[in-house]
């Protein structure tokens, strides 16, 4: 490895860290007792098919693989677009949906390093990938062109027992309450990775336009517990109130605001230096280049289908500013979304039903009449 | 200030570094013996009116100025808009045009520090600006409310003597060429910050889309002396020749290519991670984000009037690039950008006229019939 | 400036940013009324002699100069230095110290930008600097070779009219109770660069070393604030109280650990990932490189005279480490740090008497029996 | 995953970027034809043991790993330590050595991705390592406190087949020199990482400590293909003259200067902005503090045993410095050190013998009498 003069015995108080040790793989696989054949899970064959509450069997991890039984669930607007295939990206049929899934690690691949069973494990957008492409090798696998993603592209968090990666599986603190921490699998690490994009300094202002909505008031509470000044932007009495009781500082409401950009860059001195688009309308997206601070970072992630953003070349560069795409976030961004959770600092307000209702509540999807996050228990 | 134990009588090898030496103001101006009070300049004063190249006042520097005797300037497409008025921001009038000026300081402030006479500098775009906003503080003074622009809101360049703030004005290395070096005062800077604001590794690709014209000539030069391979686009067999001779490594000749985007990717393996602008061709920047490799960067530079860039919001998250505008550098962007220079790493083909020649390279400006860049003798 | 390609009418909702106007020099200085020609501040004339509270003449300002009517002025360690001239670096004689200065702008010298009579402005370590040197270019002033500092090259705070060069002078947010804001102007930027130094995530630990001393519980305040979980190490059940009230969250005495490497490291599963070094033990400094979390940044801020940091060089590698000074903030350190203040984020718990007392102040600093911050009022 | 608005069926020219594919495990491992049982490979029982060259059993590769047919190893000074057993890290005994090995895939375990038979294929010191810790997942695997190590964990390269980590094995362009690119495995690697650390800008100046030995004159090539100055301390004339061979650009003699410090200052205008300590003398290293330029950083990559890097404290934070460590790279860094040499910018001078003279190479390396890098032919 390295030039080294002479003889060596060092110590030092931290000695211990060096000493590395060899935890190879385990050779075998592991299994708690008890684990059914069959089991009660959701699923379709086709798009836009029956959404069947069923009996159907356990799956077996592959090597590298562990089995989570998944206690809790979110539903997510993804999993209507896996349903229907609107997306320009092939789903798995039949098809397991679901990718905000909490539960208990109950097997244990063979070459599986790190896990051991009861710890908590949680099932998120990105199950897999290729692990050896330059995207892989620089902590972007989420953008790895071979992404395998759950209840998409793998079997998903709406069975009892569901696959994950064990390397991609997230690491859920000990005592965390899963009901609740379901939705932060998803929704949550991307408005946190959203937030880091952005690339703030404390004290600094963030815009989140959609700040009322169920990825808007996480992104509100992750700001927040970031040392940032957030300005939320939303429509109604309602949302204020809500925006306000989450720590936001300015609401500007685009019901009643006669000049929004005017409105944002006076009560922020100037424009905020970030911007989180959440919302997902193309108007208010290119009207987010307009209010973003000079020098300041505009960032996507909400997915409208079907648009652009439209930025004026000569203001964009002599104001200096960034439009950054941020996707869902990788494991060190998983790791951190949970921990700000686990250390109280995040609420997540959510309706839980049995899984059994699962094919209601995408219903009430279809038919926009979701109010914050809906959670399904699998146990019934 | 800082919290302090004890007497200190510290000698290190580097002690001088910190014996603070307080060189304050000289509270008188100095200038160099027969400075003229008349000199020739070229003047206009209504927009599109005549260009007059004439007998006018030496200026006087303000206590925070230096005075510059210019012996070559840079002839710029801006100027022609500045005499043209067709941009959104008021100009000076009358006005003496040019801000690619290097010349030799004959006079200095009484509030001037760190220039003496004979001192080789340079007048670039940014004149000066307000010191005192958050832009200023954190060296993005050209984005400054604020800017005092050479050769727009300034008296520029296209004269024998001429005034600059003593903070913004180029430090020109001693024994340059101040013929060769006038042109990197503006564009030189320019294509080294659009560089530098594309956040690469040696190593790594970068696209210049306009790579054989005058700001895309030196932005291939600069971009090898950084350690980055460059893919060219530009269009004709004499462009490419002149572009390789440069260092360029992949050319793609946009008149014969069938698919840009699939033989810049496959070139380069997945994309450059970042792409220089200096273009105006609106679609050519909008393409420009479909060829960027994932995670990668997008650099607006050149200015298209009239013009947006569109980036399709699902791929420019699920690629998760980024589009930065990228104006003119600061004052460390100078310095570095005429270091390259001066060790030898950059050429600028230049062709020299008198200055009371000015008013005909205007006209082949506006016929669009100039190759290279014309610098103007102001002795002559 | 860049390549333009046509006619351009441009209208955005941002179009007032980049209609830059000249807001040049006023070209003559202007002063309130009534400033008297003679004021009282505290002079010393030679290092360990009197400090005499006196009439002296009011200062003129230089044309880059404003000039402050003092309010309050913090008092500092370094004050002592100075007056002792123990320090490596060479002290102006006759001197009037202090560097925490407070006030209003009551005058303005001619070629100053961006400051108005009656503006509330700041009187900080560094004074000025040369503006002209790579340092000052890259935000680097405070270690610019030719730096001029308050209290110490250049008159300070300890009168009722100081003079401050108008690029650095803080501004100081309109209605900040000035006898607070006073400590802030140096002991607060210090840590609050200091922390921007340990370059942390919000959520990541910051271990404080000496976390109850005066730079000490800004310093938890400041981090805090900025969203970092705080490990404070000092001695006493006293100071555990204070740290606690200020939102420190894991404690470690001194007096009572029997490992203070192992404590550490267990409370923050694995160490702090970045260390601040407001105390100035050489072995607590030295002991930082053991309990810093692998890949993380030991601050030192603190100045110890004659010591040396040490760090064993294996242990440094295989951890990837960083050991990093900082020293004072610069104008955009001060600008933010100020903000924080004002938002009601920081405390500053001070203890005010006349600028008359300073002498005895001085007494009890030598004596080492200060708790907490003197400021005196210069009104007094 | 994120908020989708309505249908989308978007096509761009990136369309197939996002169209993710699984490919994941292919259940089965494969090999090619003609394994053999029974491979030659040097081995020793004990510390400081025979050194034997005889018949050893060809490994099987894990579920995790491909099986390498060692063509050709670099010999590292670190195998004088694993045969020693002189640090502080546990030793696997019976142990093959080596961890620059170059050669070609024949075997991949069932769990692999992204390899397949007939690749090239490098064996690096991280043969792998947990990939769940917090250091894993941000891509600083090395310093995991769980690292597997080759030729000192895990049987190394000093044999005909050796397996490695799927994950973390070098992926060798297609078409290297195998012989030549060894010694880039480990020692390439480490340079060019260290120079990462550095965070220098292309055009500023770095300096190498120990510039013409086997890792300077690394480091001197690829500071040079990075477009960093390069000033390069060392002892004597024909290595200046070697020095100069590779690119670099001011040599400070050590033999012959009388002042370092101010030599290395004077040359570089105020000091290299970097320096890269690969010489192992504690007295060098702690000097490399002294000319470093203010702000600038200090890289500690070799490891002298039993030493301490000494800083004055005074200094170090007047001045802003920072000293790190800097490890080996990780997967991304080894494709990048990997591709400079791909791409003919980085020579290798290596000397080429049978396997079974390694015994012999151990001796001259103990006797310090290596001038270069040995690489062993596996095949002889």
């Amino acid at each position: 490895m390295l030039r080294i003069s002479t003889r060596s015995s060092i110590i030092t108080p931290s000695k211990s860290f060096y000493l590395g040790r060899l935890i190879g793989a385990r050779y075998q696989s592991q299994f708690a007792p008890n684990i059914p054949k069959v089991q009660k899970g959701v699923v379709f064959t086709e798009h836009n098919g029956e959404l069947k509450y069923t009996d159907i069997p356990v799956p077996t991890p592959k090597s590298n693989e562990i089995l989570i039984n998944v206690k809790y669930s979110g539903v997510c607007h993804t999993d209507l677009h896996a349903w229907k295939g609107d997306w320009p990206l092939a789903v798995k049929l039949p098809l397991v949906g679901g990718h905000e899934g909490a539960g208990v690690v109950v097997g244990i691949g063979e070459n599986v390093k790190g896990w051991k069973l009861g710890d908590l494990a949680g099932i998120k957008w990105l199950n897999g990938s290729c692990m050896s492409c330059e995207l892989c090798e620089t902590g972007h696998e989420a953008n790895c062109e071979h992404a395998d993603l759950s209840g998409y592209t793998h079997d998903g968090s709406f069975q009892q027992y569901a696959t994950a990666d064990a390397v991609q599986a997230a690491r859920i603190p000990e005592g965390s309450d899963l009901a609740q921490i379901a939705p932060i699998l998803c929704a949550g690490i991307t408005v946190y990775k959203a937030l880091k994009t952005a690339n703030l300094k404390p004290g600094e202002w963030v815009a989140i336009s959609g700040a009322a909505g169920g990825l808007g008031s996480l992104a509100v509470q992750y700001a927040k517990a970031m040392g940032y000044r957030v300005v939320g932007i939303d429509g109604g009495e309602e949302k204020e109130k809500l925006f306000r009781s989450l720590g936001g500082e300015v609401f500007v409401d685009f019901t009643k605001s006669k000049d929004i950009v005017a409105d944002i860059q006076n009560a922020t001195k100037g424009g905020p230096q970030g911007v989180i688009n959440v919302s997902v309308s193309e108007a208010a997206i290119t009207q987010s280049t307009h209010y973003v601070r000079p020098t300041g970072t505009v960032v996507l992630v909400g997915l409208p289908a079907n648009s652009v953003v439209k930025s004026d070349i000569f203001s964009h560069v002599v104001k200096s500013i960034n439009i950054v795409g941020s996707y869902v976030g990788n494991r060190a961004d998983t790791r951190e979304a949970l921990d700000f959770f686990a250390r109280g600092l995040i609420k997540s307000p959510i309706k839980v039903v049995g899984l059994s209702k699962l094919p209601e509540v995408y219903k009430l999807m279809e038919a926009n009449k979701i109010l914050g996050r809906y959670v399904v228990d699998c146990a019934k």
